[in-house]
């Protein structure tokens, strides 16, 4: 991961130097680097062995960040959230102007990079994940302030807008590893039911986090009116007084300052904080259940607890 | 080019409906088609027979307008454009949010039919040009609101947001063509040529156009403050007085109903206009010269009338 986060820095440097300025808040914020952690695990689980001179599998991995970061970056721009994994975000500092730019411009680098590294499998991958990734996030536009939105819509969005980057961030693992079929679909899968446990919970975090530890502000999704599992549980199980009230404040977003509070006693009272980790917990089942062809091994164990810990982390 | 517009139609097609919604507002929008008309011609100029059932030549055009079409989308976030083509811009109908994700969808579908085609020469052309477009568009905007700034740095900007994807879009014709590399060099020098002078009139044309004719505002350039050549020529000879009003004007964009006449008087009086239109006929010129490599032929002879039109224009 260090040569990832190197790879990362020197990758992003331009002659114009807002670029470097503002990627460089984002890599010093940090963030879980979990996308491309996956997919250097993933090759290694497939057996790559890189040496000491070939770096192909770091850049690959370095370009699944800079697609997530572009998507950060453009996500910033359009759901006008004011923190980022407890930094203020780019957009608040830089402005959505240099948000949009600056996200092109390392979504253009990736693909630079991918087209000199030269595999057709891997651009495949990584260029439907991003039409996918696109797809999911107008999908999650369409269907926020509408709580008539099924929740087979809403595992599609979050299928989308999460899953299919965690799941193209394995499966370029095993394409560099060059494993069979099986066991780059095992991979696949794997990625894509961690991507909805990670999702899932992040919902989740949203309603019932401890706010020191989770970076961000409870209640983002809340004031935006998104229509996350959390909501749609508590909306179903809702008293005709209760929907009334999630009508008000999801779909019209007006809002009171007491309304959060009252959204938390609702989602508390209904249990749907409860469902939304229970259908996480599913999804980081069928992750684990996914490795089953791969031989024992250390990485494959901590590839099981990643998705164990996926459904049960608290920040 | 019936057939360019229909791969653009067919490719941009997505289970989530607001995508080829506002896409094809765009594709409805028109516009000139002067960048895949380019890969066109060029992939013909250099040989290139497709034959009946090969598109390849198509689909890469079409990837080149669609890259095109992303980040019109994109500046319409950023620029606030309410015209576009002389009808309302995407993004006053459809919010910045569709205009930056649809934006996205439409670069990354690109990236998947180009990868789906297979040519490294093609995506390394491409995504190099994606990511000088990028840069060229961070540039202009530090440059915007600011009158220290020389006609190099303004060349540079044009050059990264304009004149990199026509010479791409040449260069790619080349390499379809598959000629040797004088001539691809040749190609390349055509289309930045064309793209440096297209952009020159471009900003001629915000300050000196018929409206009816522009399709958009005469003065959006100097609402938003953007540094053209017409002002730097306006400022550069303009009285004390002048560069006080211009330095209101642009560089706090501290604007009265009546500057914009003033302006215009300004760079009539300065010859700022004519200034613009005789750099842009030089590179007009250079363009016309790099295709001394090829034959003469009725396509050589539309490709040299493009470059002296694109410097004539009055639209």
């Amino acid at each position: 991961m260090r040569a990832c986060n190197q790879v990362i820095i020197d990758r992003m440097q331009s002659s114009v130097a807002l670029i470097p300025q503002l990627a460089a808040h984002l890599v010093a914020a940090g963030g879980k680097r979990l996308r491309p952690l996956l997919t250097l695990a993933s090759a290694r689980l497939c057996g790559y062995d890189a040496g000491d001179q070939n770096l192909r599998h770091v850049e690959i991995a370095a370009c699944v960040e800079f697609i997530h970061t572009a998507t950060l970056l453009h996500d910033d721009v359009v759901d006008e959230s004011q923190l980022r994994r407890g930094l203020a975000s780019a957009n608040a500092i830089f402005g959505n102007k240099a948000s949009v730019l600056v996200g092109d411009f390392l979504f253009a680098r990736a693909f630079q990079i991918l087209t000199a590294d030269g595999s057709l499998g891997v651009m495949a991958i990584l260029s439907a994940a991003s039409a996918t990734l696109a797809e999911g996030e107008v999908m999650q536009m369409t269907t926020q302030n509408d709580l008539s939105t099924s929740v087979d819509q809403y595992l599609q969005v979050i299928y989308g807008k999460t899953a299919a980057l965690f799941a193209a961030a394995c499966e370029v693992g095993a394409v560099i590893g060059e494993v069979p079929a099986d066991k780059r679909e095992a991979l696949r899968l794997y990625g894509a039911n961690l991507g909805m446990a990670f999702q899932l919970v992040d919902d989740a975090l949203d309603y019932a986090a401890d706010q020191a530890l989770l970076g961000k502000e409870v209640g983002d999704d809340f004031r935006e009116g998104k229509v996350t599992l959390p909501v749609l549980a508590a909306y179903e199980a809702g008293s005709e007084e209760d929907r009334v009230f999630w009508r008000r404040v999801i779909e019209e977003t007006e809002q009171q300052p007491e309304d959060l509070d009252r959204a938390l006693r609702l989602i508390k009272e209904t249990d749907a904080i409860a469902t939304t980790l229970r259908k996480a917990e599913d999804y980081a089942q069928k992750a684990r259940a996914s490795l089953s062809v791969f031989e024992e091994s250390a990485l494959k164990t901590l590839l099981t607890e990643t998705a164990s810990y996926s459904a049960s982390r608290e920040s």
